[in-house]
């Protein structure tokens, strides 16, 4: 894309009361962002509004510097790019969405090559969720990225603390790529305490941003990312949800786009499972196992694709290592797997204060335990 | 029921080689089980093999004794009752299984009058669950049956530990009525440690068996005995359950005589919720709460049956404006379809609280807006 072209799109781009729709438009009815800018009033108008018309005649405010803002960052390295509607390097996958953006900054060695970034995103997978999970629920994040990572799958997230943040690790962790898709330019970082993790997704994957360089964090743009999240994977698996929560938004923009939307269930008391019942219950697949998710996309390396017929049960008879593993420790069978209070674990296994506390601080080293918000404690699933 | 009609039934029963199919063939081809043993050889030799002939022909050993034994029960008190197919007492609904018993021993305050029981049975429903659950599993099992108790729902079990323990003890704490259907003969009690429990449920409800007095707990009798309990029930909820047992087979038969299966979920890495979660994924309902499985079976009281759209929001961001019905009402804009709470509505509305909570119950009122637990408030779809 030459300077002019870059100079047409971000004008676009800039023009107060132009969105993506009317840019389409716009783009449909003149066949550039360059020619737009040629057109009279009066073609204009018979397009759009006066206001429109007006509003496209007259170059906005900012936009010089921030043509030299964006040359600038293009030129700071190779493995950026910005692909516009019908570039060869924009992703085809989104243009199968409803409200497919209108420029797109990348960033990454993902960035680097058209081929191999349109080879990840075929066969990516989101994983979304809560800011604010349980720590099991961090973990439950990280493991499937990692096994996703592991069997060749790019995981697609927000950059979000929480689950986001250790689904893009997880990812990497299992030597696969990750793409993180902000709302904010991409000469920012938000949140700021990720960091170093948008570092290290820059060299193992790339950073998306539809939003302008200097674009900071403003909470109207985070809801419209997750359409491009779902839009660039295969599938969404939510990992933790409250009912009110952004993930949501991002399994209904998947559903809505046609793709598989899977949730882990989890207790029903905890209101970070609520949002991921919600969706199982609306017909989103309960997944327990990686694997559930890879089979289902077929993305499984040598996947039969037959699911394990679990409902071919023996007669009942003794259940006795039903809850094989729990036997070992007393203290452990009595968390079960619900965040429990000591006054709970007390009243379960008849210890006193003093035993229960050593207890539980040794399983807590041993990591088997955590220590939660409001003195509770709950057991962690090994590996 | 005479004591020669007894005697015959018994005698039915007891022969070697009768099992309940052939007992309906005979009792379908002779009208009754006293005339099955006015035949003749030739004339049994129509119906079955030689064998059966002549086992039908010979006095089962032990059939004077245990007609004594059942005589003597049934003399023991008025809350005790034989249905034998065919009988007014017979529940109507086993007449829909695949292999309805032969006989029903019943034994509880609910074995009194035919009529109740029957409408008890009309609206019941069944608990099930492993023998070794979580803490807050057996919790939760406690919670659902009281619940359901509450609500005039008769709870259907299996009087084992565990799960079908706190099924029973949770319905006649919510001063409800409870069924146990048992694998043994009723003068037994299985498990022990389940003794007093099963005389409480003689007081607030009944115990089933279709095993003759006398028969010891059996391992191949307790798989037979859940066809009853689903068949008893309207629908049947799996608590806790491990990968292969008994529960999985109840919910199995629920399914297959067309009730509705429900199951709660749990954490992934809980051997007692994988049973469960293989239920969901082969299309059982998620339930988290027990209001969620009487709308499901319109069992609530003054239950409309329509349960909230949740994932039907408009798009979010700029365009929510765009769905249609919003404009009217800032409120309901502001509500989305999401459950939203108090706070996050004030945030949105700058209202006061007096002013929401007005516009909140004028909406309730409309019936355009539900109530859900935990403070929330959830816009309903249209339509």
């Amino acid at each position: 894309m030459d300077s002019d072209e870059l100079r047409a799109w971000l004008r676009l781009a800039l023009t107060p009361g132009v969105g993506n729709a009317t840019a389409r438009k716009l783009l449909a009815a003149f066949g550039s962002a360059q020619a737009i800018f040629e057109q009279s009033s009066a073609t204009l108008q018979q397009i759009g509004s006066d206001k429109l018309a007006n509003s496209l005649r007259s170059e906005p405010s900012g936009l010089a510097v921030q043509r030299q803002t964006t040359m600038d960052w293009l030129q700071a390295g190779d493995d950026r790019r910005i692909a516009v509607l019908g570039d060869p390097a924009y992703p085809p996958v989104l243009l199968d969405i409803e409200d497919p953006p209108l420029m797109l900054y990348m960033l990454g060695t993902l960035a680097i090559s058209i081929l191999s970034a349109t080879e990840k995103i075929a066969k990516s997978l989101a994983i979304v969720g809560s800011r604010n999970p349980t720590p099991q629920g961090e973990s439950n994040a990280r493991q499937f990225a990692k096994a996703f990572g592991g069997a060749g799958i790019c995981v697609v997230s927000g950059l979000a603390l929480g689950i986001d943040g250790a689904a893009h690790d997880g990812a990497m962790l299992g030597g696969g790529e990750t793409i993180a898709v902000v709302g904010t330019g991409l000469d920012r970082v938000y949140p700021k305490r990720h960091l170093d993790l948008a570092h290290r997704i820059a060299r193992q994957g790339m950073i998306i941003s539809e939003f302008p360089l200097g674009t900071p964090p403003l909470t109207a743009n985070f809801p419209k990312r997750n359409r491009i999240i779902s839009g660039l994977s295969r599938g969404t698996l939510v990992v933790e949800a409250a009912l009110q929560s952004g993930s949501l938004i991002t399994a209904r923009l998947a559903a809505e786009q046609g793709k598989e939307v899977f949730a882990i269930p989890g207790s029903i008391h905890s209101p970070q499972s609520r949002g991921c019942h919600a969706l199982i219950k609306q017909g989103a697949k309960l997944v327990e196992v990686a694997q559930d998710v890879l089979e289902e996309l077929r993305l499984a390396p040598g996947a039969s694709g037959a699911a394990p017929a679990a409902l071919q049960a023996p007669p009942e008879g003794d259940e006795a290592d039903e809850a094989a593993g729990t036997r070992d420790d007393p203290l452990l069978a009595a968390l079960g797997f619900d965040a429990v209070s000591l006054d709970a674990l007390q009243a379960r296994t008849g210890l006193d204060t003093a035993h229960l506390q050593a207890g539980l601080l040794e399983l807590e080293l041993d990591g088997q335990v955590v220590r939660l918000p409001g003195g509770l404690f709950q057991r962690m699933a090994a590996g």
